[in-house]
């Protein structure tokens, strides 16, 4: 039989997670592996909250192992290292992101693209090598290879800097590998969210003309005052999409809901590419003609490596990209995936792990044992109460 | 008023064009512009018969203006050059493919790219610059500027090589930029029809291993024994397709009908990417998440550039590429058309437009007066007749 998430590791943990498929987080107690000769064990501090955790808490790509305990977006101090460790040292600061193991052989390993690994290891919802299945960062310890450990820049914000490790990641990684990363060029940014927004402060600290296309002119004012956008576009508003047209040398798109593609591809110049960060659960409608007639390419990014995250974590360090946050308890954790699905928030929550995260409350010994013997004689007590009636019913 | 076809130009020419969507193709008398300083003059001997030339022709894509005279893998031999041409002389071989004009000042113009100038002029169904429609390669006689105009390679043989100047260029324009040209890559071609034959023999010779995908075992034989592709896979073959997964850098999809894409982005490597170059009238289903797993793209390539379909032409010579084709007189087209519909053909029909094409058969001008007289001396008699009748039955 499988052991308990409690008892399958040496080492007691808590976090918060989700039992079933109707997403609703609560505090869960387990454990994790003591730190092995290559591993980092590190306190989690802060952890921020992606779309994703909401899609795998509600089971909504289908693949959902219950429990879960959510949070890819983790960041704390070192409290143990394995012997053989040379990266970190105790009381160091340090992240992780969206992937904790690979094969480390195959030529995405070894070209420093674990992530699209096709044995990666994701920080939660996967099974490790061990066989057990890892868990994320809504927790307050986390145990990882030194490979998979990002260190965090002297004097840069953690909490505010945490989602810099998946959404951050996610939005630079394309830019660079697209080449959208040349001063003067011509950037769409597709959706002003978690992830939109810190394309917008990536693609300006490159130096280009960033666009933001919108369904509302809601985040127009932020887009521009806040974010430094140069330019806004509504995608509902025909004319403005057409005097855009053809203008766009790349565009991120970061919607994951189903959308027209159509109408963002014709604000592409020739040969310029669309790149689908988000993943809609539905196929999307993919217009061949405008593909043709333009050499256009759509394609699809998800995170990036070990060594393009620590690149971008010095990148954000040394140009002070962070994401806008809202900080909150981890007991609002339900409240803030509510809001998360409505977009109600700038752009991102961030879990307060280190001061809000306890335990999950459990009696102590003694009182379980008072209670359950309680329990016993009472039964025992109303059975004897129940033998007599039915002896006295009898009789009479 | 706008002049009929045959007058708006002062070159008396004939072809065999439609005058509706029926698409039928019959003998028609039209007209070409004289020979301008850049103009170069060429009789016509062999026009290939593309799948676009079907679409044109029954208004598939609801832009055709009628009467419209198809054809775009155009070779023949100079008749006539204007006072400023440089490039060809009278008696020279020459071709002409998809396009005869662009605005040659634009970014794709002055980048060899005239093929995605948003001014393009199509070889026929655009109109030119002197605001009469282009007309194509089913006729005598073409007048195109030498910019447009492709010298053709000494030796090379003009009927099976007339396709390449469409789908010749077609494919070896996204092999070369898509880097799908490097020795030892797996490159996979789906669908095996003109463009489909003709993407395997430049793939081959850019010494890749290549792998047919298609419906049905049908052309297994000829795709391996013939053309010298590596592999066959069939599409509808969960097995054969799951065996192959994850193996190939590169695809080019030169199907034109609505088809799965998710099968095929599955056969792709991590980072490779799918060419598109069929022209689907409704869009695909586009998965994404395929995508953002493996970071692969879904891109579209329509034709080439003159300089690059200059270079295409001189590789196939020295490769000696050549499609496979069917020679056909020009009274054929129709029952040609038909055949295309059901892919009956192996691999590419070509016209032998100098030894079938004939003008429209018109009467002489005598006997065109004689006819007309004949007419009006029969109405006028009928006439006095149909009076006398009416006169006697009143008076009865």
């Amino acid at each position: 039989m499988a052991k308990s998430p409690e008892t399958e590791h040496p080492v007691k943990v808590y976090g918060w997670g989700s039992r079933n498929s109707s997403g609703v987080l609560a505090p869960i107690n387990f454990s994790r592996r003591e730190t092995g000769d290559h591993d980092v064990q590190f306190k989690v501090l802060y952890c921020g909250v992606c779309h994703t955790d909401l899609h795998v808490v509600k089971n909504d790509w289908g693949s959902t192992q219950y429990p879960i305990i959510p949070g890819h977006e983790i960041v704390g101090e070192v409290t143990e290292v394995g012997s053989k460790v040379e990266k970190v040292k105790v009381g160091d600061e340090v992240g992780v992101g969206c992937l904790v193991g690979s094969c480390r052989q195959c030529d995405q390993c070894t070209n420093g693209l674990e992530n699209y690994c096709p044995k990666v290891i994701w920080t939660y919802g996967s099974v490790y090598t061990d066989g057990t299945p890892s868990q994320g960062g809504y927790s307050n310890l986390m145990v990882v290879d030194e490979h998979f450990i990002v260190l965090w820049p002297k004097n840069f914000p953690l909490d505010a800097g945490a989602p810099l490790l998946c959404a951050g990641i996610t939005t630079y990684s394309p830019l660079r590998y697209f080449g959208f990363d040349k001063p003067g060029m011509n950037i769409g940014v597709v959706g002003l969210g978690g992830l939109g927004h810190v394309a917008v402060k990536f693609a300006k600290a490159f130096g280009t003309n960033v666009t933001v296309i919108s369904k509302s002119t809601n985040k127009k004012k932020d887009a521009i005052e806040k974010l430094g956008a140069d330019s806004f576009l509504v995608s509902r508003n025909q004319e403005e999409m057409k005097a855009a047209a053809g203008t766009l040398d790349g565009i991120l798109d970061t919607v994951s809901a189903t959308h027209a593609l159509s109408p963002l591809i014709g604000l592409l110049k020739p040969h310029g590419k669309m790149v689908l960060l988000g993943a809609p659960a539905q196929p999307l409608e993919l217009p061949v003609f405008p593909l043709l007639t333009g050499r256009k390419a759509i394609a699809g990014s998800g995170v990036g490596g070990m060594k393009e995250t620590q690149e971008m974590i010095d990148f954000a360090a040394k140009h002070n990209i962070l994401p806008d946050v809202e900080i909150i308890p981890i007991d609002y954790i339900n409240k803030a995936m509510d809001r998360l699905v409505k977009s109600d928030v700038k752009y991102r929550f961030v879990i307060d792990i280190a001061n809000s995260l306890k335990p999950e409350y459990q009696l102590p010994s003694f009182m379980k044992f008072c209670m359950k013997s309680f329990v016993v004689i009472l039964s025992v007590f109303l059975t004897f109460i129940l033998c007599g009636f039915i002896f006295r019913y009898m009789r009479s």
